[in-house]
Parts: structure tokens; C-alpha cells; sequence
């Protein structure tokens, strides 16, 4: 079944101790797109300007990525400029452009109305709303925000929170939405305000999901997946977009939603993640086969599974 | 099989967000013993000065533990006073009074010669060394260390390396022994120094296992287990004691020691701790059952295991 992801697509000028690169092709919504379509039928909602050409698009397209949702406007993309030092969990940001994202208007073609699965990555949450209201037939939303809205827009943010299922967002901002440092005890507070899930991304800790008492099925225990130890991470920008595309694209795939196909989404989505961090930008999650997918998915058992 | 512990026993106050207690059992030695006598016969090498009672001794001899290696010297017991704010993860110390754990030279009682496993809680590595050689016949021996001897005597601690064949450190440990900021990088390096295997706790996020190739079996894989996300941590003091207790009891009731008795071991290290924390002290880990605890490692395997 089919996905939309609507987020940004971005240029990125990224260092790291491993190198530096210049206007590399990055957004939230192109690493989501880029991971979620080896699962599954992905479309996309963003905005970009006259620098994005058709070498750019056809990064997507390669990947059968359906790109009608992607506005061109005058100006340029969204810029962004970061670098890591030795902590490779947390990027310095030297410098944002917005561009053309400043104006960003989500539009949806007609032919998207049939989407079954929809992600809002991190933008504004009166867009997100408004995208998700608009969306309104879809059989499960995906959402993900940052410590900027948490802090601006608390209150479009609660209203978000009571229109996405699935929730994916980092230990700090599950405790800032929640003004609470248990981790436990703050996922349960954000639950309670929504979502009937709750995805905590702990970096190269792997991820934990929470449900709502009987959301998804029955139990009350949550679920981790690992994350790879990586011995050689070159980049890790995108990695939680990576994830999340993943984690939501194997969803879409499955005919049916209960908590066994997200406990192996959550698994589904370490994968791509630790792909994604191998190289810089998004060049290793461009040429993937499902067969690279799912054996790095056994070791993930292997890693965690007792006999 | 029996394992003797080599370590510290002291009073502790303790101050966290849940309360704060005076003088209350504490030491490596003392929740690494309680933690491992759910599974094996257990023995302690120690020091405690005239403040130690029988009632002190009791909650140890109730467990089943030999105690006749702990020395009674004539002074007071080591004692440590620490505080938690709202990173549980880290302790602020208030004070350190070594008292008769400052010229502690551990003493092995002859009836403990033949002890088959070994654990040598965080004391100078020098000491490590000496009770090391002392215990020649050994089948496994664990071992600890700290930020402290790592600074300042780190020959002496490379001489204790190639003594152990698992050492149990936290991540900020093993980053510093090795000079090396990637944590799959890191474990590398100290496995080249000398322990077959590594274990690297991570607090909440739970523990992995590196091992060097070839040791305990074959695969070159590294396995993790998880921390359980518990609402209500009461006292973290011990936790990672009571893991090495938990993890070092199980492989010493096994009559073999492999690849897959080791993984296991790492998720009873973790059940051990996760009881640790809920209640100050030792007070939890002194009463529990075979049963509280087996129940546990379900609910750890559920945490992590599909189907």
C-alpha cells in the first residue's frame, strides 16, 4: 500500500570527522522517501526551488519514488549547513536558509487522495494539521517534530499530537513535551495526549515503542530494537528519517496493523538507519536491495535474540 | 559452581529524587554478592571495620554467602555519600571516607582455593593483580575498574587487562581506556589488551557484548541485551554491581561457557539491575525469589524478541 511523506527536501553541506560535502541532496522527506521505498509505494509533498534539477529528481524517480507532489518555486531549496566533532549524536548547525520552505504550502494532487499511509515529517504543526486533515481517509498517520515547535508552538503541537498514531521522536523531546525526565513516565504523558504509539529514537541505542493500554492489540509492555554497533559512521544526518522511513514503509506493506508488524518495523527501521550513516548524504540508501535489507535485519535478530 | 567476589563493602548515604537514606549496606562487593547468590554459592573477600555488625553480616549469611573472607579491621568501614538530581545516570559524590578500605589487603581464606569463578569488583588494579595470581586455578574471571585507576595508573591497569577474560565498564570507560570516541572502535582496542570478551554497560539503554574473534565460539557478531524502562527508579546506586553479580552468578551456575551462556548471562545482568533501582540500597535485591527473577527474564525477552 501506498505512503506520503510530506517534509522538506533540502541541500546539505555536511563535516564530519570522516570528510565534508557540499550541497548533497538531504531533507527530511527525501531520506524518509529514499528508505521507505524499498517497501513500498512512496509520494511526496515538498517544495524546492530552480536549483533542483532534473539529476536531483531523478535520484527519487530511480527509485520508483513518485515525485508530482513536489513543487517547484522561484528561489532556491532549502539550505542547510551542519558539522559533527567527536559526538556524532548531535550536529552543530553552522547555517539554515530556508528559501523556498519559508513559504511552504502543502499541496496535494488529486491522484495522492487514495493514500493509505501518511508521514508528516518535521514542519510546522499547523501544517501538519492542516495536511492530515486534509488526508483524512488515511488508515494510519506517522508524525515526527522538534524541540523549535515543542517550545514555539505548544499548543498546535498538542493539537498535532491528537491527529497522528505514531509518534517518532528523540529521548530529549519525549521529555520536553512531557516536562518530565523518567523516560517511562514521559512516554506516558505524551501518549496520554494522543498518539496510540509512541517511538522513542535513542540513537546508536537503537529505538523503544510505546503503546496506549490497548492500542494495537493487547499487552502493555513496551519494545526495543537495537541499533548496529557501526564501527565507520561517515554521516549520521538523516539517520532518524531513515529510520522512520523504515519503520512506516514496511508498515504500509503489511495488509494488516497490529503490534507484531510494528514491533518488526522497529526493527525495519535500525536497518535503514545503520545504512544510512555508512556514507555521506543519502548514497548508500540510493542503491540498496531488499536482499542487503534483510540480511542486515537477521543480524539485528542475531544481535538481540537469545536462542 | 562458587565465585568468589574481591571488592568493597561500606555504608552509603544516598540522596535521589525519591528520598534519601543514612548508613545503609552498600559496596561492589555487597550487591554484586546478593545479586549473584540467586544463582551460585558465593564468597567475599573484603575489609569492614568494628561499625560492621552481625546484623550487617546477616543479610549476607541469610543469602547463603560465605562470609568468613570479609576482615574485620580496627577503624571504620569505607564510607560513600552520593547524590542523584534528575540524571539518575550520574552520581554526585558528597564524600569518600576510605576508613579501613584504604590499606585493604585482601586476605583468601584457604577454604576458598578452590573457587572455580572470580569476580574483581573496582579496587586498585594492583590488588586485582595479586588476588588474580593468587586464584591461578580459576576457570573465568570478571573484572571492573574506574575512571580513577584509568587516569592514574593505567600500566597497572593494562597488566590487569591481560588477567581477566571479561571485563564489565561503562561506555564513558571504555572511550577513555581506548582514547577512542566510536564505541564499536573502542571495544576493538580493549579487547586487543587482553579480555576474551567486553561487556559495556549503557544504563537505561542496556548492555552489549563484544568479543574477540574466536573466543567462547565462533561469529564476530556482538550481542545486546536490554535495560527494562522503569518508572520508578528509586536508588540507582549498585545497579551496575548487581548487573555484574547477576551476570557472573548465571554463567557460574552453567557448566559450560559459551557464546549463548554469555548472552544470556548479559540478560540476567540486567534483570538483577533492574530490580536494583527500584528500591534504595540493597533492600530489593535481598529478598527476591528464583521465580521474581525468571519472571523478569520473560519480560526482558518479550522487550526485545519477535516472534
Amino acid at each position: 500500500m501506498s505512503i506520503l511523506v510530506v517534509g522538506s527536501v533540502a541541500f546539505d553541506n555536511i563535516t564530519t570527522p570522516s570528510g565534508s560535502v557540499q550541497n548533497v541532496l538531504g531533507g527530511a522527506a527525501t531520506h524518509f522517501a529514499l528508505a521507505a521505498s524499498y517497501f513500498t509505494t512512496v509520494r511526496v509533498v515538498a517544495v524546492v526551488g530552480d536549483d533542483f534539477t532534473a539529476e536531483h529528481e531523478n535520484v527519487l524517480k530511480k527509485r520508483g519514488i513518485d515525485t508530482r507532489g513536489i513543487e517547484r518555486a522561484p528561489g532556491k531549496t532549502f539550505r542547510w549547513g551542519g558539522s559533527y566533532t567527536d559526538n556524532l549524536n548531535e550536529a552543530k548547525t553552522d547555517f539554515t536558509d530556508l528559501n523556498v520552505f519559508e513559504q511552504f504550502q502543502p499541496k496535494i494532487p488529486k491522484e495522492y487522495a487514495d493514500t493509505e499511509f501518511l508521514f508528516l515529517a518535521n514542519i510546522h504543526p499547523a501544517l501538519q494539521i492542516t495536511v492530515r486533515q486534509e488526508m483524512n481517509g488515511v488508515r494510519l498517520t506517522g508524525g515526527d517534530t522538534m524541540n523549535f515547535w515543542i517550545n514555539r508552538t505548544p499548543q498546535q503541537l498538542a493539537d498535532m499530537l491528537r491527529l497522528v498514531n505514531v509518534l517518532l521522536i528523540n529521548d530529549t523531546e519525549v521529555k520536553m513535551i512531557a516536562h518530565e525526565t523518567n523516560l517511562p513516565r514521559a512516554a506516558q504523558k505524551v501518549l496520554a495526549m494522543g498518539p496510540q504509539a509512541l517511538v522513542i529514537k535513542h540513537g546508536e541505542y537503537g529505538a523503544t515503542i510505546f503503546f496506549r493500554q490497548g492500542a494495537f492489540g493487547i499487552g502493555h509492555h513496551p519494545f526495543r530494537a537495537p541499533a548496529l554497533p557501526i564501527e565507520e559512521v561517515q554521516d549520521p544526518t538523516g539517520a532518524g528519517d531513515s529510520f522512520a522511513g523504515g519503520f512506516m514503509g514496511y508498515i504500509a506493506s503489511q495488509g494488516e496493523v497490529n503490534r507484531e508488524v510494528l514491533k518488526r518495523a522497529l526493527f525495519y527501521g535500525g536497518v535503514m538507519g545503520s545504512f544510512t550513516v555508512e556514507r555521506f548524504g543519502t548514497d548508500r540508501v540510493q542503491s540498496l536491495s531488499r536482499e542487503e535489507i534483510d540480511a542486515r535485519f537477521q543480524i539485528f535478530r542475531e544481535l538481540t535474540h537469545l536462542e
